[in-house]
């Protein structure tokens, strides 16, 4: 099974958007064991839009398509379609009544405009889409499935996983295993993976690497779905004992959200204090729901004075060792559990950028508790922002493992 | 003239990375004025790119290739490439000299393999990298023009700026002028724009919507770049004057670039006491260069208790007034600006999630110097992402707006 994404819309041809559509699907579309071997974005138009289509018909076995379902006179994609498979656009009347209960549900003035909406071509099929008024078509032609999404990331997802997924899935079973893992090296892990005895048939093992952060994800396709989950199982258990340092997620969680809840678990409290990170391992971590049980404060001590102030660094240890120093890092921490209630304390300094007299990327990071602590000293490659995000997934899986250990 | 875009990698269509080699490519490409159709993006699959290339050369003048330039045995796009246009690839010994050059300076070793890429198609030429081993190719083909870049966007924007620019050009001058606006919504914005007599001949106005602020793009193209300028000159006053309380860069700079410059001028200095933004606003300010001249500190007081320690506010007031309250966000900046030496205090507190008892997305937002304060009450509308990057950016733009009145 071949699947080819087209993504409509001339917002995406002129970049004012990015394409996560593609991306999304493509992801989703690897995990069921389905093959896409061509993205298109294509305008508003209606003869190109036309044409893209029946080249993905000439070439693909699915096709999803996704924008352009909208009521305004440039959302053509199922006028498009219909012309291309000759299956004429029909009025729906159920769908028609239930577009009428939405807007009058949602104090909203339905136009003749939304109507478009309950049109689909012939033979064809309505996805509901419970998180906005454009409904998904799914259609047969020539033995190839169509469907038509609409382009909202936040319809467009739930609509994939609740009824999209099941009409293109085989008979085959499908299992996915994650594996999410920080403190290695993309090609140290690949070399890690690789002596292990883990490609077997039907199975396909893939990573995502992300600045500071890699997924593994593991892919079974097969008849038997016991004996899938079986064997996954095994894959990640001789994963699981090979590379044990460096996992902080077996669930997809993020490290802040595991983090949290390594904390809220063992009901710890937890504040951070940042010099070149500038907040951001306090964003990252409120960014989590319900992160307010557990994260208590976070002081930015950009300047010496907010780390004499704020911290009562001592002037002395900044003159003697820098400001960018072990015993800097480590007097923050300290300095800030003892004037709070928290339980664990995660600093930082060090330089983000390139300024006379710094080496870019060189720093420290402190996570201390009542009776432990360990410091870091660091070297984090690339531009200020990539220096930044690479600390903060070091901070944070680092002190995840302080507490779990 | 008609481009396509056409971007190579199994990366790509597996969603391990996001397509911003697309996004931009077609902005610059519109700001051009060269029209862009379709995107497409294909695996490192030999067939199926020759398959593409023909696809575009059939629909397009322009034909932009980026990635499979690399040395190894899956980059393929120049010998698929070769095959299309029936222009056999040659070895070139200038460029191979370049490469050994390269290689030896850098202290790396070179492998056969690398030789692959001092190979181009007969009657093509090089396009320089001064950033990495892969050359881009140009070569002409039935009237279209063909470039090939490497993937790596730290190589391709410089190629595209520096060659690729020139060689796609046509004999029109082509300007842009940018303006940058917060605080207003996209429709309205658009009512406001067509209002004014700004849609001449030649020139095109686009807006581009993010989380919070919109870019408005203004575009000239033409053969009198004298008229061009001064024209363009006249649209952007014209929309000056009529939406000026919106506009804070007309030099493409980031709402917290361009705060940070007002107060740098200005010899002020900044705090930010932030509670459901969580940092965001502190990390924001520190990811731009040289951001410690003016950035002081910022303190996430996330708990209750945090406010009470950190900021010394009143426990009556939160008892009082509640937690997310104008009188808190007041207190938290007041405090701030009294026990530390900076001119001016941004300060946050609002509801960023969904609890009980909680309406997500309100809160107050103050902004505070030594005479004067002013502070907003205001619901953001979306997610808890959707909600801080809404806030975020309001309140860089009214502090921006607070020191420049």
């Amino acid at each position: 099974m071949q699947a080819e994404i087209i993504t409509v819309g001339t917002e995406i041809i002129l970049g004012s958007i990015v394409n996560t559509n593609a991306v999304y699907l493509s992801k989703k579309l690897m995990e069921m064991g389905i093959e896409t071997h061509y993205h298109t974005s294509v305008d508003d138009d209606y003869k190109r839009l036309e044409s893209a289509i029946e080249i993905a018909i000439d070439r693909a076995d699915i096709i999803i398509l996704t924008g352009g379902l909208g009521p305004t006179d440039d959302d053509l994609t199922k006028e498009a379609l219909a012309n291309v498979i000759k299956k004429p656009l029909v009025a729906d009347v159920d769908m028609q009544d239930y577009l009428k209960n939405y807007f009058a549900y949602s104090n909203r003035v339905m136009t003749d405009n939304n109507l478009k909406q309950a049109m689909k071509p012939s033979g064809g099929d309505f996805i509901p889409n419970p998180r906005g008024t454009a409904p998904g078509i799914y259609v047969e032609y020539k033995d190839k499935k169509i469907i038509l999404m609409p382009g909202p990331p936040r319809e467009l997802k739930p609509m994939f996983e609740e009824y999209v997924y099941d009409l293109i899935k085989d008979d085959f079973n499908i299992v996915v295993k994650s594996i999410s893992v920080a403190g290695i090296g993309e090609s140290s892990l690949e070399t890690e993976l690789k002596s292990l005895d883990i490609y077997l048939p039907n199975f396909t093992i893939t990573t995502y690497a992300s600045t500071g952060y890699i997924e593994i994800k593991v892919i079974g396709r097969g008849e038997n779905l016991e004996e899938l989950n079986k064997t996954s199982d095994i894959i990640v258990d001789r994963i699981n004992s090979k590379i044990k340092d460096y996992i902080f997620s077996l669930d997809n969680k993020s490290l802040e959200e595991e983090l949290l809840n390594a904390l809220s678990k063992r009901n710890l409290k937890l504040a951070v204090c940042e010099s070149f990170t500038g907040g951001s391992i306090a964003k990252r971590l409120t960014l989590v729901d319900g992160a307010s049980k557990v994260f208590d404060r976070g002081l930015v001590t950009y300047s010496k004075e907010a780390k004499i102030d704020e911290l009562k660094v001592n002037p002395d240890t900044i003159k003697k060792f820098g400001v960018v120093s072990y015993e800097v890092a480590y007097e923050m921490a300290k300095n800030l559990l003892d004037k709070t209630k928290v339980d664990l304390v995660i600093s930082t300094t060090g330089y983000a950028g390139k300024d006379e007299d710094s080496i870019q990327g060189l720093s420290y990071i402190c996570i201390l508790n009542q009776t432990d602590h360990k410091v870091f000293k660091m070297n984090f490659p690339g531009d200020r922002r990539a220096v930044v995000d690479r600390a903060t997934n070091f901070a944070l899986s680092e002190a995840l493992r302080f507490i779990k250990k």
